[in-house]
């Protein structure tokens, strides 16, 4: 800590003409323009929104049928380690159902002792746990396997996003219905149109399942899931059912459309990989990213975020010289398990062009692999699960780039 | 964790009933009434809004000038350990200034080598640092010196919001500016209509104090001081300036309206303390909390919130005799210094009267005074810096009132 403060400082006192040189005429000037003195602003309110100066929107491409589809979180303008929860991502099969949370129930019902209906306000008074924890969609990047890459980070990586979690272990309700001997999976039904459902190994409901219905110290967006949905810490974001209705225990998995026809990997032998849940770990640089210009020659902060299914970050790689070497971004601590870890490297843009990218290596010592070493073993099939580094090119004028691959 | 994995485990096989009697009639009532099947729902959006089921709004006074006073946070709602942007709590001398970010320049002036006039967008791309931090007003639970107690945890002790921030270490900008020999002094001034301004020891600026620009994972919402605002952990709200302009290098305080007049502790003797900036440990009960209803008798879970200028909240202990006896919480990780730490803790209501309270103590030792401490101390002139033990009562038909004092 003490090292990063010191070495923050140093980049910083390099930084001379880039901060300074401003003048206290510039401050009389600017004083007078943005603010006249003695008018009064705008009264405190019940409810607060963002700045009509802020903009930033998730992006989704336009369709005839927008309840189904994926909208993007605007990585580009991510700031520290959180989602806002305006701003997570979608991904939606039959549109955002409208639920009372008066009338809805969660049923556990199958190869259970004790079948129940749990109302949510009961749900909301039984023990809990919070944790922060990033979920990704399954098919986040996938355009990359083909190398038809978006233009920027948003469009091309932003179906990630982080939030602060609360809700009930499912391990208790499971425990309080009486698992009966030899159910070995849980399938979960969401109460949106298409009563999306996803089977989940009981080990694993048994393990560190949350039933959530807290997000980022109020109740789940509508979006993410309101009034209940699951919270499956490190795998892909379409098991963690939304608006989670039902929990049937069983002793096989459900085959479920969005566990066969889609989220699998098809490999180069024409055999698909299915159950495959976790996430491995990835990073993608947010500033600068495809899409932004720099102003000119200066020292930037190049920042990004990494994350993994697997537990921590240990470490986050940068390459400014298109992967010829590599050196250790800072990471903000605390570094939370499956969690968005922000990395930042102070860099100064010359005026050359540089091809910049980052490698995230989780605690379990996977390094995130190239897109050839993705491709060498998983062939050009699949259109999920796609972690390789992610190339920016910075040109000379400034303008940021995609790389083709 | 393994420990409080399995104390929760038991306290819920424990919960009978209470959690359980569910049928799978039941079930399929529920599903019709809640949804109907076929029909779709809502589609993806641009920019996410909570439910309409979800009314929680900040509580102020109605005043003839709504640009002055406090907005209360609504704590009895909270879930997590973090405070949603739209609900954070609000205290403005006058009202919130309308700040194009174009315009804007932070102007570091006085006793430097360097005067400095800086964008937003430079000081967005400084190396910076993300902190997830409590902000508290120094008048915060005022009234209950006089025992004149909100009637329930919002309009008490609603004055108190956690985020995540994040912006540039104040230390890099005053050592870019050059501090003078014997600047001992900087003078902070927000560009609101009032100027609001106040002085912070060059110790504590060169310390840990932050420009921030974010909070949770955007940019600041206006009314936490948008486009920048001082974040200085540990220390009242009020001196954490919003809408920055202008740091000013001095070698004296200022002696601002907000440090004399107001924020000042009225002692026994006549005397006021004054930049007593440091809050001190603090903890409330969430709910069961005053206005709320136990439906019945049954197993809950109480919880609140707890927190220290100082550092860490090593420990929160709970009664619900009164103050006879004393039980440790669970404290939710992880644990960080100068945040909202969430505490847990199954209780049972057997329909007889508990009057319940909960004690924080932090990572220097410090324990959360009982009232009758505090004014043994500081005696009854005071309006600022409350920080005892507060009780609430469970009446035995499960309303929760106020303990008058």
């Amino acid at each position: 800590m003490k090292d990063s403060k010191r070495s923050s400082r140093r980049q910083l006192l390099q930084m001379g003409a880039a901060v300074g040189g401003g003048l206290l005429a510039k401050h009389e000037q600017a004083s007078a323009a943005e603010n006249k003195p003695g008018q009064l602003g705008i009264p405190l309110g019940p409810y607060g929104e963002r700045s009509p100066f802020e903009k930033a929107v998730r992006w989704r491409r336009d369709t005839k049928t927008p309840e189904t589809g994926s909208s993007f979180t605007p990585l580009q303008d991510s700031v520290g380690t959180l989602t806002p929860s305006s701003l997570h991502y979608e991904r939606h099969h039959a549109g955002i159902p409208t639920i009372d949370p008066a009338q809805h129930r969660l049923v556990i019902h199958g190869m259970v002792n004790r079948p129940l209906s749990i109302t949510v306000a009961e749900i909301r008074h039984l023990p809990s746990v919070t944790k922060t924890l990033v979920l990704e969609c399954g098919g986040n990047s996938g355009s990359e396997w083909a190398a038809k890459n978006g233009p920027d980070v948003q469009r091309s990586f932003g179906l990630v996003s982080c939030s602060e979690w609360t809700g009930v272990p499912l391990r208790l309700l499971l425990e309080e219905a009486g698992v009966q001997p030899g159910a070995s999976w849980v399938i979960a039904e969401g109460a949106d149109a298409c009563r999306m459902e996803r089977s989940i190994p009981i080990a694993k409901a048994m393990d560190n399942i949350l039933v959530a219905y807290g997000q980022n110290g109020e109740a789940l967006r509508p979006a993410q899931g309101y009034p209940l949905r699951l919270l499956i810490p490190g795998w892909e974001g379409n098991a963690n059912v939304k608006w989670l209705r039902s929990l049937k225990l069983t002793d096989q998995a459900y085959m479920a459309r969005d566990e066969t026809a889609k989220y699998t990997d098809l490999m180069p032998d024409g055999k698909a990989r299915i159950f495959t849940y976790q996430m491995e770990a990835k990073s993608i640089i947010t500033f600068p990213s495809g899409g932004q210009t720099l102003p000119g020659p200066n020292l930037y902060e190049l920042t990004g975020l990494a994350w993994s299914g697997r537990g921590r970050i240990e470490r986050v790689d940068i390459t400014t010289d298109g992967g010829r070497s590599w050196v250790k971004a800072q990471l903000q601590e605390p570094r939370l398990p499956i969690a968005f870890t922000r990395f930042r490297l102070p860099w100064r843009f010359d005026g050359r062009e540089a091809v910049i990218a980052s490698r995230a290596v989780d605690e379990s010592g996977y390094v995130q692999p190239t897109r050839e070493a993705l491709i060498a073993a998983r062939g050009l099939n699949s259109a999920y699960h796609f972690n390789g580094i992610k190339f920016w090119k910075v040109q000379t004028d400034g303008t940021v780039t995609n790389v083709e691959a």
